[in-house]
């Protein structure tokens, strides 16, 4: 609206706050009170809530990777200044994923040993992992990192995000191979670009601490 | 209860956050499991998907025009310096509209070819626009906008809001023609008469640098 | 925990902020997307959701009545130093009360004719005004407000908190009306006592002025 | 990320607000409007009421439960003076276990004289009380208490939170009877491991404020 767009990093931060609240919480509405057909039997509840383990588990699974990536995106945003518009549609299209998630962690939970199940997951995941490093990365560029922090610093962290996202892409070879040598190739190539980008920013880093 | 009412903008925005971030969460619950007969089946979970796909994409598509709202909203809000009666009365309908997004957006991916629902859809659009413009233009009139901005500033802010609501009420044309010809005027003349108040403000604006 | 209890009021502020943009996004839940034989039939569309016209009717209705009482709250709260454990209770019963008025909104615009859901509705909205009063009543027999008022004005907010209630329970006499005399009969006395304590208290408001 | 991490306890706070609203709101999910045949008679729809009445009373106890723990939560992160890693850990695990408390509360609701329902309520008390007094005996060990409390102040807290948990055990050993007489004897055992343990720390506490 103005011609230097921002926002204050207070709004931002409330609604990531409120909606991971939200999605966290939303995702134990997947585990549904079971019907039984004698009211008073313990025996028979304690089978269908065993019966629903898994989904339980996927519960705790899915509330710790949501844990994970609030942690992650409070680290990141308190190494930035201001966000401006490229960081907020990038903010945005991370919140749309992780609103999005307790649909990906029930679908997960429903058909645990469905390929296409996982595979959803998995990449949901990867997304996410992919815009919190894209929103780190812009940052960077845009030069919106507080000035406590050098640029070196601020590569450490960056490469930090790279190595999660390489991490990830190889591990993912495994559900890849699921579908066929292709994809699991793909993830692997992949993992090793990002390995690559990583040695750069290494070196760069180097460089600049050395001016 | 005082004489003169008003409430600390800090509390206006925390709800407008918290509810923005419900709003968001909750259009996810529009997207359901599919139930599949092979617990096992990728292929018939991918087609299963691939039929809700247009579910998916409406969510994608709600969630921006949340986003969009959101920040509309707050860059508003930043420009004003208290929020009287006036102001609260015209946040809570705009909050009102906003809570009531995920049922017409539900509507709208169950039905997205359903004309009712496009209408609907649209209609709720408009009034949100409406009530965001109408926010403002109550700001400026009851003089509360923040000192840092010039009263010439503040018309800019107020004609960026009625340019799209202009545009929003043109590009409706087209829905309108589905329904019949004077549908299809009448959102074409609202258009030009908030085209014509645009003019208007635009010499006011003019005017008032000249003192 | 330690020998003085009390709360941050911030924290005591955000908790229901939450609760009630919660609340009030939760109230659209029970508007259900109708289902249609005729997917592309925009008339069977508007003629389900003009039967609907109730529902949503009572979702703006519900709606209003949350806001009037989020502004009420943090009005009074605006007024108090802090949360110690009797204002706490009390908040915290408040709050239990609003998270129930969903489902009590839900009874309500699922069956709008029948007695029963409109005196749930009616006591619940008695209920919230009466845990309010109680909440500024306790505050000012524990002298927890805020320098900047004097105890008079104090009794001046309190005197409106009573005669709002009173005004609700001989509103309410016409409701009571449809189920016998006595409960029409005690409203009326109820509200009357009210407007007694009201009166007393403005007496006493006058002698604390004088001296 | 950097070799010291720490969260900001604003942004803890925040997210536990969101989570206890979320929760304390879902469960009233739970209370479903019922379906009658007649829908304008009154004592039908009582009836159905009145036979939900457990269902509305176990809300009513749940939000009391989730009520204590907010406060006992803020209570404690107020004295403790930033969150490093095991303090996350520990407050995210606390709040995936109110996350789980309204399917739990929910199961409750439905099957209240099922001993399986009531054992894994109580349970997942017994499991929030544990990470509560986990939470503050890590911040004494880590030494991460405010400097206005003393080491034996801390210690009192401590205290509290470890007798509170041994009169939840020995209070359980009644449940535990219902299933067998070896569970009845590990919550009292339990109880009064819990007893020695606060009695060591009274010790303890008495050497400190000595010297």
């Amino acid at each position: 609206m103005t011609k230097k767009f921002h926002l204050h990093k207070a709004r931002l931060e409330t609604l990531v706050d409120g909606v991971f609240a939200i999605a966290m919480t939303i995702l134990v509405l997947e585990v549904k009170v079971p019907t039984i057909s004698d009211r008073f039997s313990a025996l028979e509840l304690l089978n269908a809530l065993a019966h629903d383990g898994v989904v339980i588990f996927a519960y705790f699974v899915s509330f710790s990777a949501l844990g994970v990536f609030w942690v992650w995106h409070h680290k990141l945003t308190e190494k930035i200044t201001e966000i401006d518009l490229p960081l907020l549609i990038c903010s945005l299209a991370f919140l749309s994923l992780i609103c999005f998630f307790p649909f990906v962690a029930a679908l997960f939970g429903r058909y645990p040993q469905n390929l296409t199940a996982n595979v959803v997951y998995v990449v949901l995941l990867g997304l996410i992992l992919v815009s919190q490093t894209l929103y780190f990365w812009i940052a960077i560029s845009r030069k919106k990192i507080v000035e406590s922090m050098t640029p070196s610093d601020a590569l450490v962290t960056h490469r930090i995000n790279l190595m999660s996202l390489a991490i990830f892409c190889l591990s993912l070879s495994a559900t890849g191979l699921r579908i066929n040598i292709y994809a699991a190739l793909t993830c692997i190539l992949v993992g090793l670009i990002l390995l690559w980008r990583f040695r750069r920013s290494k070196k760069l880093s180097a460089k600049l601490s050395k001016n």
